[in-house]
């Protein structure tokens, strides 16, 4: 898998995961200095090339000098996730069918911003966490745990055995400045087109909406996600 | 300019805006239906062709079967927006060098779904809004105010002689959980590498943040501005 581009590439040099290659721009200045040095530090082999190399590995066409080849994505299993955190203050991101890598990587991004315990997402009609989904995620995805489970409603019922309260983020729901984010709580948020499938939603304790005013009726999925999220954080201070 | 795919089109046709001419699939099916009889009831020509036509004129691959073709984007006045929305009550939303497409169209979404007198974006360095804009906004740029602007100073000086406070959102501001939201009310949101620009952040009567819990210090400008304009909205409910 390439990551690519310099933030993405910063945050991957963060992490403990294992990077077989980095291969830079030659002559690029200001951060990949510091790229440099944090991979020297490490022991990781740099290679230098000219733009043009690194256009041709480019799978984004937005490398800005800077593309780390590693192994696969490390998923967590949904266990760790259920072991990660504070109980009581504990929240999960659960993504019903997110195909677009963009929301994907905003979604992962806003779960590591938040403080998320963890993502979860399905195996089946979901993006997957891709090297250009890192990239989008500023490289969250390599800090935040992301757990690939068979279906979503699997991942629901594991999380109220261990005492989470599931709430799907709808259109249809009640007003999410009327409930309580508190406590151990995940949250649901549905694919671009379709939301939220409606056995899952039946499985959900709650559905919740933002209030909104225009003549659009959604949200980008990400964004919601974030405000649904934030309200949480806000909540909990 | 052509605005493609269902959504989009669906929302463009609700609006006053002269279409020239739809596009639209053979035998395309579920809500091409209701599109092209809100087309014929408003008297706009359709255009029948088979899906590889529609892929050739398709500008972002994403067409649905649908593509509307009209003139290009009609902006706002920045007085038009001054003059909109309740007194005491208004919001608008300054981008500040927001070069991404996604971002910008998402960011009108958020305009639009939380009530926005409008948007306003530079003439330079920003992305503009095009038919890619639109169809990511899901329409919403064709309901909202958007306002080109020589340079977001100029808007700010503006709007302060209008009463409106102006809040920057940028990571090293004060916690926004703190701030008194109500009022008018101008968010400034900056391009997703460089931030708000220096003179820009001068000019803010306040630099506004969102607490970070994880390792990757930020969050997507337009995920960013949805947490901030929402939580404006639920201290004025």
């Amino acid at each position: 898998m390439k990551i690519e581009g310099r933030n993405a590439v910063l945050e991957l040099l963060k992490t403990d995961r294992e990077i077989d290659k980095l291969l830079m721009q030659r002559g690029a200045e200001g951060s990949a200095g510091r790229i440099f040095a944090m991979a020297r530090e490490r022991n990781i082999r740099v290679q230098f090339a000219d733009a043009r190399a690194l256009d041709r590995e480019s799978e984004t066409g937005r490398h800005q000098g800077v593309i780390a080849f590693v192994s696969e994505y490390a998923y967590a299993d949904l266990e760790d996730i259920l072991s990660a955190g504070e109980k009581g203050q504990r929240l999960v991101i659960l993504c019903d069918g997110i195909e677009d890598v963009h929301n994907l990587g905003s979604i992962l991004r806003v779960a590591e911003c938040c403080g998320a315990a963890g993502a979860v997402i399905p195996k089946n009609k979901s993006a997957q966490v891709t090297g250009a989904v890192v990239r989008i995620s500023e490289g969250a995805a390599g800090h935040v745990r992301v757990a690939r489970v068979p279906g979503i409603n699997y991942a629901i019922d594991k999380l109220k055995e261990a005492g989470f309260w599931v709430y799907g983020l709808e259109a249809d729901g009640e007003d999410i400045y009327g409930c309580d984010l508190t406590g151990d709580v995940a949250l649901v948020v549905g694919g671009e087109d379709r939301g939220i499938a409606a056995l899952t939603r039946k499985k959900c304790d709650k559905l919740l909406s933002l209030p909104l005013s225009g003549k659009v009726n959604s949200l980008n999925a990400s964004v919601a996600l974030g405000i649904a999220a934030y309200e949480a954080v806000r909540q909990r201070r």
